[in-house]
C-alpha cells in the first residue's frame, strides 16, 4: 500500500506578511514576530498523507522588503526546490507578485511547483482568509506542474501573470508577462 | 479585463452526509435536514471570482442510500454536467466512493470535472474538516480535467480508485479500478 | 498580596447533559461519553485567580436520569459542599430544574453557592451557548450567597423557582416553590 | 408571567479600547474605529430576557485618554444611570481603573451598578478574552448592588480598589481606596 498511498512532503517557506502577524498583549501591537503557522493554522488541518517541513526565511511585512530580501527568498526557493518536493511560500500580499516575478526572473522554471500564498487578514482573526488560502496552496502544490504560482481565494495564477488589486483586496490575472 | 478574470461558475450538488448534519435544539438530534452549506460554510469563504450554484438532490446519511438514490445522483450529475461548469458533490463519506464509482459506471467520463467531498465531522463543529475539504474540492473542480474525483484531506483521488479507510477516518487510493 | 488576591477554588461536578455530548467520528454519534469540559471549554477561559477542581458524577442525558441518579448527585453536592468552596454543576437542561429542586428538597440550603448550568447546544459546536453559560455560572458561584441556583442565558434563578421552557429553549422563573 | 420574567435593560457605553479594535484590510492597521461589539460579539450571545441599549461615547485607545475624555465618560455614566438600568462600560484596560476611579470621585456611588470591562486581546481574535469578559460584565450588572465595579477574568472588583497588573495581563485588588 505504500506505493498507492505515499506520504507527500511539502516544504513551507515563511517570509512574514499579514498572514503571520501576531498580536502581543503586552505591547498592544500586531506585527511579524516568529512564524506562527504551525500551531496557529496547520494544527487544525487534517493532513494524513502529507508531511510538512517548515523553514523560516524572513519575518517581514512585505511592504518593507527590498531586492536583498527577494534574493534571500529566491536563494531559499532554489536551495529547497533541489530537494524535489513541492513548495508553498507564505508571503505578504502587497509585494507577493513582485517576489514571485523576481524568483521567476532569477530562477526560470523551477524543478517543482512553488506556490505563493498569504492572507488579507492575519490568521489569528476569526474571519481570516489564511486557512482558506493555505488549504488551497497545499492542494495546488500537490496538483500542479513545476512552475511558480500564486494561490488565493479559489484561484491559481501562473507566474508571471498576476498582481494584487488593492481596491478589491484580492489577486487578478494581468496581461503580458507580469 | 473580463477575459483575464472571468467569474467561474461551480455547481454544487448536495446529497446529505455527515458534512451537512445539523443539530436541532428542540429534539436534541443531529441529522440531515435541509442543506446548510450556504450559510454554514460557503459564506465564510472568499470567492471573488467564483459563482456557486447550489442544488439539493437528497438529504440522506450515505449509509441509508441505495441504488435508487445513486441513480438520482447520477441523473443529477449528468443533467448538471451538460451545463459545462465544474461540479462539486457533497456526500456522506461511508458510501461516497460507491456513489462515485456508480456514476462513473453509468456515465463514463463526464464532460466536466466532478469532485466528490464530505467530512468526517459535521460542519457546525469547531474542529470539523468540512471547510478544509470544501475549499479543496472547489479548487480541484477548477484545476482538474474532466473526470470523477474525490477530494479529501489534502489529496485528490481519480475515480475509480479510492475507498474510505474506516479505521483511519480518511480516504485512500486502491489498486485496480475500484 | 495573597490576602487581596487569593486563588478561589470552584468545584465543578459534571453529570453529562447536552453541554458535554461529544461526536464520535467512527460511529457518527453525538452522545455523553467522558467529560470533555476541561479541554473543550475551560482551557479557553482566562482564570488567573481561580482554581477549578473537576469531579465527574455521571455522564448521562438528563432525560435518562431517575431519582437514583438524582440521589447520587445530591450526595456528591453534599460531600463537595462540605469542603467550603462554591460549586458549579453541569447538567442536561431537560431535567436540570428537577435535579436542582431535588437537591434543595433533600439538602435544604447548602453551606456554599451551588450553581447549575448546561447548554442547549453541545459545547463542540461553533454557536454553542456552553461557553456563555459556564462563564456565567463560574462568576455567579463567586458572587452569590449560599443556596441553589440555575445560571443560564444571562439570568440567575434561585432554586426552587425555575423551569425550562421547551418552546423558547431557555429557563424561566416560575411562581411558588418550583 | 411578565412580572416573573421581565426583560431587563442593560445599557452599554462604548469608549474604545483594545476590545473594540478592528482590522482594516486596506490599511493593514488594527485600531479603534466605530464600535463593533453589536455584530462582533453580542450577536453571538443568548440574551432572551435582556435588552441591550448601546451608546458610543468615544472610540479611543485608553492610553490616549485624558481627563477631558474621562469627564465625557463620567457625564455619560451620570446621564445614563439616571434612566435606572444597570450599565456596562467597555474601556481599554490600560487606564480602565483610572477612569473608574475618576467616575467614582466625581459621581460617588451611582444609582445603578456600573460595570467596567474590556479585553487584553481584540474581540476579532479567535482567542480573545472579550466574550468572556463581556459575558461576566453583563451578568455582574444584573446581580450587583449600585456602585462602580470592574469585571474581568472571572473576578469582580469594587471601585475604588483595583488596578491592572501589566506583567500578568489581568486586574488585581489593591489596598486602600485605589
Amino acid at each position: 500500500m505504500t506505493e498507492l498511498n505515499p506520504i507527500q512532503t511539502i516544504r513551507i517557506l515563511t517570509t512574514g506578511g499579514t498572514i503571520e502577524k501576531s498580536y502581543c498583549e503586552e505591547e498592544g501591537t500586531l506585527r511579524n514576530r516568529a512564524s506562527i503557522i504551525r500551531d496557529g493554522l496547520i494544527a487544525s488541518l487534517r493532513l494524513p498523507y502529507t508531511h510538512l517541513e517548515l523553514d523560516s526565511v524572513l519575518n517581514k511585512d512585505s511592504l518593507e522588503m527590498d531586492d536583498a530580501d527577494r534574493q534571500l527568498i529566491a536563494d531559499a526557493v532554489s536551495r529547497t526546490a533541489a530537494k524535489g518536493d513541492p513548495i508553498v511560500v507564505l508571503h505578504g500580499t502587497d509585494t507577493m507578485a513582485n517576489t514571485a516575478d523576481y524568483c521567476f526572473a532569477k530562477l526560470g522554471t523551477p524543478p517543482v511547483a512553488v506556490v505563493f500564498t498569504g492572507a488579507m487578514k492575519p490568521m489569528g482573526f476569526i474571519d481570516s482568509d489564511a486557512r482558506q488560502n493555505v488549504t488551497e496552496a497545499l492542494l495546488a502544490a500537490r496538483l500542479l506542474q513545476p512552475g511558480f504560482y500564486i494561490a488565493f481565494h479559489n484561484r491559481v495564477f501562473p507566474i508571471p501573470g498576476a498582481h494584487k488589486n488593492r481596491e478589491t483586496g484580492t489577486f487578478e490575472a494581468v496581461a503580458g508577462s507580469g
